[in-house]
């Protein structure tokens, strides 16, 4: 029985779908980077900051980007997210019962036996169809935002986790849904989640 | 319906007794580095070559150890094994309904639409109790051996493939085989084999 589910995608594939589903058929509270933000506003923690604001502050970090935490101390603006999100997704699976999708949730939770750690990937041409379908064509190729997100995730996940991205070894189940389907993805989750 | 299936694997992992099992369920025949040796030697291709000898020969090739091939061109040894490998890896391909353990059948048939592609590894504790239960012990440490051996895997897959060894990628499923168990993991295949 595996009552928190981490999963970590590629842009594109499927994987945030996938973990709803599985949330939903297995009766498990769904969360997401907008979930969090939305939980943190509630608390008061941190008002309005994006998916694609904390990526951004990823690269910006680069170049010496800073913040200024509410400490008053100076503090990178992403590790005072990462902080903040780290604590979250540990209360999170102290509740148990969780689908968690991203934010580097299969390292932070990498000790937990009762955790599931899933890794959702596709091919390119899958990944394309599925952007342009879901959230249109822009001036940009699908193929280059893909690479961008990509990249982006890539370079937050081994700059947080000292980890690398899609490796296997850092996953309980690594899942190709462009060949397998959304719909065996998530049977196959979920039949796990429940196994003993 | 997938009736090539091929599976990768950490040294230990179970891997292969995963794969000889749904070779089994599925009825589909088992195919590993011996089987194809016993297969080479019965069309006098190729006599005594052994797993061991082969990864010994790809650590050799750095330091240009060479082969004199049967056509009396100066070959190295392990582009002789390769190609004679990958040409009865496509052969069975061509008849499907088998289990193809390791030789980077993953890459070789990569492209096979009936194919399906796994990677297998667990954590290594595990894997570390389970070569020491079915090897016995050595003057060298189960770690120590895991270590090389995963390295001259690694070492080969990557000079044969140009692609990172245990990358989810290169998969459509992979499975730490410590945490699900080996039966699950049976499970799991077989029933993907078997899906539409």
């Amino acid at each position: 029985m595996k009552n928190i589910i981490t999963i970590s995608r590629e842009f594109g594939s499927g994987g945030r779908s996938i973990a709803k589903e599985v949330a939903k058929k297995l009766g498990y509270e769904y969360f997401d980077v907008e979930m969090m933000e939305r939980i943190a506003q509630m608390k008061g923690l941190e008002p309005e900051v994006t998916e694609k604001e904390e990526e951004f502050s990823v690269r910006k970090s680069l170049f010496g980007y800073s913040f200024m935490g509410r400490s008053g101390k100076e503090t990178s603006m992403e590790n005072y997210l990462w902080n903040k999100q780290r604590d979250m997704i540990l209360e999170l699976a102290e509740k148990g019962n969780c689908v968690i999708v991203g934010r580097c949730a299969d390292y932070i939770l990498r000790d937990k036996e009762n955790a599931l750690h899933v890794f959702v990937h596709a091919d390119m041409d899958y990944r394309a169809k599925r952007i342009v379908q879901l959230y249109g064509e822009t001036n940009e190729a699908p193929e280059k935002r893909l690479a961008d997100k990509d990249k982006m995730r890539k370079a937050n996940y081994e700059y947080r986790t000292d980890r690398e991205w899609g490796l296997a070894q850092n996953y309980d189940l690594t899942l190709n849904s462009g060949k397998l389907g959304q719909e065996r993805c998530v049977d196959i989750i979920s039949g796990l989640a429940m196994s003993e």
